[in-house]
């Protein structure tokens, strides 16, 4: 597997595990010191315990929809270094249960430690209105 | 100077063009088919074109302000690969001619082509509402 598929079966791999809502799934690969730029608030999150709050934020959200998909992934990568970017989509619902459903912009940074790939950052936006 | 180094050496130029209003020297280190995440619309700009439209507008909203500063900056780099990511400051005017500042969240890839660092994505955000 070039190195360039071995980051994109970790991406793979976490966006199956947040469609099954496995959060142990979605905080497998990722290292302990992880810096989250999430959707929403708060402005980062720091650390693994950081981010798995920011997935119960998105789990009270997503309300079972199975949507986290990717739309187009770019992924520049060797044999130590990774990052890629993209567009994903993602569906859940309103506080007045109203379906939402969009397009929202990814970055991932990923290293190798010890041979395994770790994410140690990722970036979710829109863009402000 | 070691990898770490000359990426945060590229980053300060690109933040000292920026603050300067330098556009020539804002995309000297770019690389042609840049993918940028703008704080603002639209959801992204391909290529080197539509990259410097973002800075149109950026000026045309920081009014000489001179304020676009790295508040914290981490940085992954090896030999070929590197990427960012950290707060900064900036501020302009709303269309009302109030004074705006704020903090945003920045992600930046970048590749070594032919001896030379290149910026080849840039993800710009703030927390949506």
């Amino acid at each position: 597997m070039t190195t360039e598929n071995q980051v994109r079966a970790i991406v793979d791999e976490w966006t199956l595990a947040v469609r099954n809502e496995d959060l142990n799934a979605v905080l497998k690969n990722h290292d302990p010191a992880i810096v989250m730029f999430d959707l929403p608030y708060p402005l980062q999150s720091k650390g693994i315990d950081e981010y798995k709050k920011t997935w119960d934020l998105f789990f009270s959200w997503s309300k079972h929809s199975g949507v986290f998909d990717v739309v187009e992934m770019e992924v520049m990568a060797n044999e130590q270094l990774a990052f890629c970017y993209g567009l994903m989509r993602c569906a859940g619902k309103s506080k007045e249960g109203k379906n939402e459903e969009f397009t929202f912009r990814l970055t991932i940074g990923l290293v190798k430690k010890d041979g395994q790939w770790l994410i140690c950052h990722e970036h979710h936006s829109l863009p402000a209105p």
